[in-house]
């Protein structure tokens, strides 16, 4: 069924401890989308400026991308974000943020794009995600990211969302801050009564777990062994899960928790390359693959 | 099946953010014989001094720990450590070590403890562990753990000891330091490298996993939503997973699988009181519903 996906396109600046990459594709909606690709066709929605090279649009559409709610604005320049990763991974350091187009944005879908069953959000002002939200007619099933920044400014707002979706992906520092508790299951049990149906709270490369009522699943990350750049690691987690539901077309407990699977597939794609290098190349063989490698290790 | 296990005794202090005890029931053969007491009547060798409180070996004597291969130095005092915990359980300080009658301690197993089958080394000096190991006369499976200090300063010691077990458990910064390797994945392919037939590397509050020759399983920890002391977690963790193996028979695959989350389970007891205060009061029908719980949260 059909996925709309609202969020960031971008250029981003990455150092690693061993090499790095200058205006690489990035973005929440971009990870997404090309995470999704191989189980469903998303309906991306986001902005671009006169920089956006021409090879990115065509890789995102040989990808089977929809491109048609991607604005572009020709006198402005794309969003842009620098990033440094410590050699152990679990500290990154922003080296510098430019709005640019996403400054002024504001989502505007598609006709077409306003039929879709499934929607994601992802992280933005939530303002902006409840405007993406509202253009779609009569949604089955729709998810939200967020980041620490929304909940330290924008807590009114979030609060607002979080009772017009059906689930919200967030990792454990954003957890902790939405809610006050240290203990990860005490948090995400507090953030199901924020408004929530479920919850899935990403650990990194310690797995990620998802809660709900009747519902409660744990899945560790699939076990890369060489990391190259973990950014956009989260949201094509989300892009895998959203996407498996997508095409399953529904959103019962055995979906939920046969895409935390497909998530962590796509996640761990994503951190094998710089950018999307990796994760764009990977086909509905190789997703399948990894599944029932992943399924194999957590299986008893 | 019989089960002996060679390790410390001790009284330790512990301080964490919200409390703290003194001279509390300690040591790695402690918590380890304790976790394994509802599978298997745990054969326990250790050593203690004159200021072993007879309460304490009616509480071991009560769980029916085997104490035959407890030595007793009237004029000696019982190993002692001391710990703080930061707030977040993730740091730990070791605020003194007291070796006292450890420092000579020769392990000395009764002629019955000889014959058994299964044996765990706990965290010793690996010259101390293979002369426990050599007592027993024909073992069908050993399994040992280490830690940081004996990687420093015994290490042609425990390379030795990794060509005579069948099994090392450790923890990730353990793994990391014994091999050289900051991916955990590839540490536990390591250790293989060095002897044993296979690795269990716990990574705390995150979980741990098993890696052998076709053998690859992976599991998050049991969902505590509050931690009351995390100290043993790791030796209860041994005691259930060699507890449950002990029981079995075997150690074929499906065992080790299943012993995974028996270690899991034996775990999270221990970090739900201080010492071994909630542990030793967990029967075998406790330990079976919380593996029931376990399984369904990892189970697709």
């Amino acid at each position: 069924m059909s996925l709309v996906v609202i969020g960031t396109l971008a250029y981003d600046s990455i150092e690693t401890a061993h090499d790095s990459r200058e205006s690489a594709l990035g973005g929440s909606a971009m990870y997404f989308s090309v995470a999704a690709a191989p189980y469903v066709q998303p309906r991306l929605v986001g902005v671009v400026g006169g920089d956006w090279r021409d090879e990115d649009m065509k890789l995102l559409a040989r990808r089977g991308v929809d491109l048609a709610g991607v604005e572009s604005i020709p006198e402005g320049k794309t969003f842009r974000w620098g990033g440094r990763y410590e050699p152990d991974w679990n500290t990154r350091h922003t080296t510098f943020t430019e709005l640019n187009v996403l400054e002024s944005f504001e989502p505007k879908l598609p006709a077409h794009y306003c039929q879709s069953k499934f929607v994601f959000l992802a992280n933005a002002h939530p303002q902006v995600q409840m405007q993406g939200l509202a253009q779609v007619e009569s949604p089955i099933f729709s998810v939200a990211d967020t980041m620490n920044l929304w909940i330290d400014v924008a807590r009114p707002d979030l609060d607002q969302l979080l009772h017009k979706i059906d689930g919200l992906i967030l990792n454990d520092e954003e957890a902790r801050m939405l809610t006050g508790e240290n203990n990860l299951i005490r948090a995400a049990q507090r953030v199901l009564e924020l408004g929530p149906k479920f919850v899935v709270l990403k650990k990194g490369e310690h797995g990620a777990f998802l809660l709900g009522e009747g519902l409660h699943f744990s899945l560790p990350a699939y076990p890369v062994t060489e990391v190259i750049d973990p950014t956009g690691a989260g949201d094509s987690f989300a892009g895998g899960f959203m996407g498996w539901i997508a095409k399953t077309g529904n959103a019962y407990p055995d979906t939920l928790k046969r895409a935390m699977l497909h998530g962590t597939v796509a996640a761990s794609f994503c951190v094998e390359g710089f950018s999307v290098e990796e994760l764009a190349n990977r086909t509905l063989d190789d997703y399948e693959a990894r599944f029932q490698d992943l399924q194999a290790i957590v299986t008893l």
